[in-house]
């Protein structure tokens, strides 16, 4: 491993956060391991195309495996997010020959469409969420063969979150809305 | 990749899961790549060692780096379990030269120690997860590299066990307990 792999896998899972911010699609695409990219290995067997699959985890998502589910997902993803911003904390890199690991902390601001389709953002989310990136090296660069993204629950405290919210609810009687998982950015900003 | 191979990372899989549901914390620690394992690599620089970190997510949690953060995990984890199995699904593993990337659902059923300190088992609990780990390629063997599990949340289901809970206490009055995001297991078995 050299400073220079370091700092190529560093460029890598930054350009993949940026595609995602910009909603760029073909950038994305471009990204991600093809089975082209593995043939071009030099210790791979052509025949193996078929058994180098991606796969991808959002958060709270089941796996999803080859290109087509997640490439899809992508484009389900960018076609409801209007706005998503990723701080990258806790950056860990290894690398080992031509794999490399990294993991971080995605502190994700995101809304999504005007509910009512009007012109004004839907209500910003913050959420915090860590992610394991497994990239390989290819004649075209560092190219991202898994995405593992999961929230950070916090189980006592959000055990809490939800105590709070049921008597929220009891206080305020049938048809309150409710919050789902997220609002942990912020609670200290911090990793635990 | 071979045939041997796949058979190789779905042995290394199979005995992470099992040493978990014995408690072997010995056999625990055995599976997971080692500075050494590294070093041993044909193309592997000993002075890498520092910066070929395992990494582990529990789910809901953040990330543990490193042998001392990751295994100590385990301890506690063991500690707190009377009795756990998975159930492994959906597994897919993926070769590409010395590193595996495996995919699989564990549908994992658990119980604690007894709440009064009794001699019965606490409550079992179902849970559905999907992980993804990464094993590397030693002379001792396939070793996991990285860990990475998470709830799947099925996001409007879960609204629903909510409201179904909310009703639960409405019914029930206060004081009634609340179980947290568990019981995925058995809605259908299969991947969303």
């Amino acid at each position: 491993m050299t400073h220079t792999d370091i700092q190529a896998v560093d460029d890598a899972n930054r350009a993949f956060y940026e595609a995602l911010e910009r909603g760029d699609f073909e950038e994305l695409t471009s990204l991600w391991l093809a089975p082209e990219d593995v043939a071009y290995a030099e210790d791979a067997d052509p025949d193996d195309a078929e058994d180098t699959s991606i796969s991808c985890v959002h958060p709270g998502w089941p796996v999803l495996t080859g290109r087509g589910e997640v490439l899809r997902s992508y484009a389900l993803i960018m076609a409801n997010t209007e706005y998503i911003q990723f701080f990258l904390t806790d950056l860990h890199i290894s690398v080992v020959a031509d794999t490399a690991l990294v993991t971080c902390t995605e502190n994700i601001l995101s809304g999504g469409p005007a509910p009512e389709g009007g012109e004004e953002l839907g209500p910003l989310v913050g959420q915090r969420v860590v992610a394991t990136n497994v990239f390989r090296r290819t004649r075209d660069g560092w190219k991202l063969w898994s995405h593992h993204a999961s929230p950070v629950l916090a189980e006592s405290e959000d055990e809490s979150d939800l105590d709070a919210e049921i008597d929220r609810r009891l206080d305020e009687g049938p048809g309150g809305g409710i919050g789902g998982i997220d609002g942990n950015l912020g609670d200290d900003g911090s990793p635990a």
